[in-house]
């Protein structure tokens, strides 16, 4: 029906024919090689897949972890680590494979975030050569399984106030690992409920009755399956997913390790039992320390992405099948793809599908290049605080669009969508967390506000919700705007759009991608200046800085979404742009516009509320959305084929054949 | 933080105190003693929610059944059913009953409304006498077991067109039932996989070789545990959850059943084999065989609403005992409660959950009432019609309520939500079907359009989704505009508001009732006449119907969601304004508004689009939302409590404790 009728903008448009295998290796990108490589394994193991549902929990804890050693043993998941150890060296290609394993079973793909990720990234990241050579190569194996022991029961996002214990002894040269409370037992740690032999355990260390904040040391808490003497472990139990992965509460009584064990690539303790550091400021350094960690947070939102594009596989090949109701005819039911509100409710998620493809990939790269350069000394130190904020905006945007995107895929599929066969029982149950580990998503974007407010100034990552707001109600607003890059990038762009200063909202072309990225541009400076004005008056009205705070929240968490969502459309846009002319180029196009105008749309009312959309161009908008949706109507399945998921893993009968 | 600064509108404003047990009164309405028996038995039988985790899924569905036969021994289960065969008699307490059965576990809730709405219902409100007499006693006792056989793989939502056929033989006097093809087999039916020993099958039905539509057969399926000849069943495996219900697959091979099994209440084959039916349109006997079956969606919105209340429960208590970063405070964390942001996420839902549940009761009382005057040939026609659409958008929008409800109370939990323990786990993955099963939401709103284009126009309910388009096509715009009900509603409420016809959204104040009605009927209206306007003109243009309805669909859906949205918000205002002055209605009303304006903000870009809102007054409205949000919090923990969620159900002990 859609493709029959092509009326609409130009008189000159002729449907593009997509090449799969073209678009699949520009998705896939510099690391093609090593995704076909997880693609392979996965498929060979796919039968994970049903097992997950037919092996009892114990049963299944044991195959992820067996899968885990496997998989180790073709080389994808030591990417990230040094070749001298047996890692591939190239961390890029580490986040490459992460997120292809997202197209398999996620119990399979956490296990393997938390041993080589968490545990052996906080191994290689906080430690040092001793500690590299102590562990790297049995970790790379396999042969040693960690977990990594940060989050507590009443200290999920806010690390900075954990509460275990680590007190040095001088009398021994040890630490003294304790859990003072409840609130301090470490929870829902990958790993220690069974497999972890060692644990990475962040903890408050204390030197001669000083303290000085959190740090991590190397504990091992299980010999042959047994645990340590002072160590306590408990099974989190049944989880809504994730179930081969075995999560557990650890507690600490007093368990002593050698001085060594402090993971002290930016922090010691010395022979003689002084507390040393790089890094004076201790807030500064808990963040350094924290931001080496960030490619958990790169890898959770691929993964996240990747996640949702299997849901989008399976909808989009059942839209084409199944038939439901007479439309178009009285002889044949009409295809749920040519349904108006069928092709709504899919392709706006398939074109944000793709526009966080190329954010995430920007953001791969980014990683890889600032870690790659590790001179510790000499880093930039904006470089990296910018790096964190992209990654944890992407991994908000990214969770969020997988949880968001696998419902209604679930939906679009019916009641077949409700059989574990066909998939989306595990997508929902699996994904479900993602939105929460690796920092609370909205945690995470008030980090992403934090950082545009403060322009990432080095000397202010130490400031909490009540420094933040102290700090910017003490500056002027206009260097509050001034700092923001988000101005300079809107004064850029509007130049070359028709209308001057004040029109060129209204006279520019929906489809122009200036037009789209000045409009995601002008939001993401006016509500963060807007952010700053009201931080700075609620303060000079006398309000406690946290209720100014608290009050504001919702607008600094719609400030941070407006800067991602600007982020992300600028990948895709710049990604359609490098493209040789040709139809894959159109096809991108019209799904980079899609994407686009679906942002604006989802938030027209802002827009006209401040002055920027008038009424009859965001209906135009809405009519050019659906316009758009017939023209990718036709795409669909090439669109979703290019992700490249192997059919052994999309599983489902009833909705594929 | 939120109670200490009570700065807005009026000054003369004071903290209301609610009286918890007042208010649950107040929800519990006309049917609290049937409402707390519930309570009673589910507390009782909590043990069955973790069972749901512990037991294998043969073992669990056992337990299953076995709970509804006890609690069918409390009467509660057959309180719908005549009291001459063992019922209560009162088809409201029933609806009431359900509703409460919500608060457990979900497995034994879809059993019980698989046994006693589907297949009891069936049996009941189609069959006649001799079907009462042979089967009522032995299915409210639990007995004789049965299921619902409708739905069938290929043909979901789209009843009319299912492909199962049963013959009449003149010869044997005999119905013979057979699946003709794969898109034929009835596919998800609760019982079919393992306890139901008959299966009310809905066929084509064939005498002589002249079709004469759907109609409902009692069949035979095993006898002793074992199928009868003829009869093939598969077991649907496992599912996302429900997994204490053994939905399956059943297909028939020339299944031989007496001429007496057919549901006769409305057509019949006499001895002498002519098809005979006081309804003569074979449509319209279609829709109102179907009609008769609505308390299923009736109990369905209702069990969504209430699921829902449970999340609610869990999230706000959760949040008045956990603390998470300083903000007010450099010596304690805050509250997550008393964040602006966790506000918004969940007070908007708690007062949907409110405007919703006095929505159901409406619907409940007016299902009783239509279907305890039974008087089969001097129905109110119109009444019915309007009964099933306001079923259909009731339950679409409850179950939506839930899905998204459940979601974001799960994330404000976090981690700890993550864990199976903590019910999160189940209420997700059980009630993530609702929106799918006893009518797919999407299409049961376009239901709800074309009862409303139409105007329940008795002689139009058969058309399809072709007709609709081309009688909404050939009638005068004005017709149809003056069809509608919302047209004189609005017309009635604007008279109250100052500013007079043009100014009254300009003039009113915002928490006036008056003038947050006359929005949601403005926008009903607007969005209704605007769909026949666009479905006139697409004919007109000579576009093929179906694309015609193609391309309004998601208008369709709008104007549905409008309509409904303001019976909802009606309900509220009606209820509230019934209360005597006090606490209560003060409490209430703040509770109102907030949905009210919740309602109006999430939709403010099409107010704007449409000329009845100024950007200013959109922004005003998301300031007193906030407003709203921060008199609710001390009331918040009173507001779920009045739910009366019996304790033993809550578990959750990471959360609660």
């Amino acid at each position: 029906m859609a493709s029959s009728t092509q009326e609409g903008t130009g008189t000159a448009y002729r449907q593009p024919v997509i090449d799969v295998a073209e678009l699949r290796r520009l998705l896939d990108g510099r690391y093609a090689e090593v995704r076909d490589l997880v693609r392979t394994n996965l498929a060979e193991h796919a039968a994970v897949l049903e097992e997950a549902e037919t092996l009892s929990q114990g049963e299944f804890r044991e195959r992820v972890k067996d899968l885990l050693v496997t998989m180790a043993g073709t080389g994808q998941t030591g990417m990230g680590f040094p070749q001298e150890y047996g890692g591939g060296g190239d961390l890029g290609a580490s986040i490459a494979a992460f997120e292809t394993l997202a197209y398999g079973d996620l119990s399979v793909l956490v296990k393997v975030g938390v041993q080589f990720g968490l545990f052996g990234g906080a191994i290689l990241m906080l430690g040092s050569k001793r500690h590299h050579d102590a562990y790297l190569a049995h970790l790379i194996t396999g042969r040693l399984l960690g977990c990594f022991a940060m989050t507590e029961s009443g200290h999920g996002s806010n690390v900075q106030a954990l509460g275990t214990v680590a007190t040095y002894d001088a009398s021994t040269d040890e630490f003294v690992i304790t859990t003072p409370d409840e609130t301090s037992r470490k929870d829902y740690i990958g790993g220690a409920g069974q497999h972890a032999q060692v644990a990475v355990v962040f903890a408050q260390l204390e030197v001669h009755g000083e303290g000085h904040g959190v740090h991590a040391f190397v504990v091992p808490i299980r010999r042959d399956g047994s645990l340590l003497p002072g160590v306590r472990a408990e099974d989190d139990g049944l989880k809504m997913g994730l179930n081969g992965v075995d999560n557990g509460r650890l507690w600490f009584d007093g368990v002593r390790i050698p001085r060594n064990n402090l993971l002290n690539r930016f922090a010691d303790v010395t022979d003689d039992g002084r507390y040393v550091s790089s890094i004076d400021n201790p807030d500064k350094r808990f963040f350094t320390m924290l931001g080496t960690l960030v490619q958990g947070r790169v890898c959770v939102g691929g993964a996240g992405i990747n996640a949702a594009k299997v849901a989008l596989t399976l909808a989009v090949r059942y839209a084409v099948r199944r038939r439901q109701f007479n439309a178009t005819s009285q002889d044949e039911e009409e295809l749920l793809l040519d349904y108006g509100l069928h092709q709504r409710r899919l392709f706006p998620l398939l074109a944000e599908s793709y526009a966080l493809h190329f954010a995430q990939e920007q953001l791969a790269l980014k990683t890889h290049d600032v870690f790659s350069v590790r001179t510790a000394d000499d880093e930039d130190e904006t470089a990296r605080r910018e790096l964190e904020s992209r990654a944890a905006g992407t991994k908000a945007l990214g969770t969020w669009h997988a949880t968001r995107t696998i419902q209604e895929c679930r939906e679009a599929c019916g009641g077949a969508g409700y059989l574990a066969a066909n998939r989306f029982t595990a997508l929902k149950a699996d994904t479900d967390v993602f939105t929460t580990f690796e920092g609370d998503n909205h945690v995470l974007l008030q980090l992403v506000a934090k950082g545009l407010l403060t322009n990432y100034a080095s000397d202010f990552e130490d400031l909490d919700q009540l420094g933040m707001v102290r700090f910017v109600a003490g500056m002027a607003l206009e260097t509050v705007i001034e700092r923001t890059a988000a101005h300079k990038l809107f004064e850029a762009i509007k130049d070359v759009l028709p209308g001057g200063d004040d029109e060129w909202d209204q006279e520019a072309g929906l489809l122009d991608p200036n037009y789209q990225l000045a409009m995601l541009r002008f939001r993401e400076e006016h509500t963060l200046s807007g952010v700053a004005r009201r931080l700075k008056r609620g303060i000079d009205e006398g309000l406690n800085p946290g209720e100014v705070f608290s009050r504001a929240q919702d607008h600094v968490i719609a400030a941070a979404r407006a800067h991602v969502e600007r982020l992300v459309l600028e990948a895709f846009v710049a990604k359609a742009a490098d493209l040789p002319d040709g139809d894959l180029k159109v096809a991108l196009n019209l799904l980079c516009d899609l994407h686009a105008l679906s942002t604006i749309e989802r938030d027209r009312a802002w827009f006209m509320e401040h002055g920027r959309l008038r009424a009859s161009r965001s209906k135009a908008i809405t009519r050019e959305i659906n316009d758009l949706c017939r023209r990718i109507r036709p795409l669909a399945v090439d669109l979703v084929d290019a992700y490249g998921v192997p059919p052994a893993l999309l599983r489902s009968p009833d909705l594929l054949t």
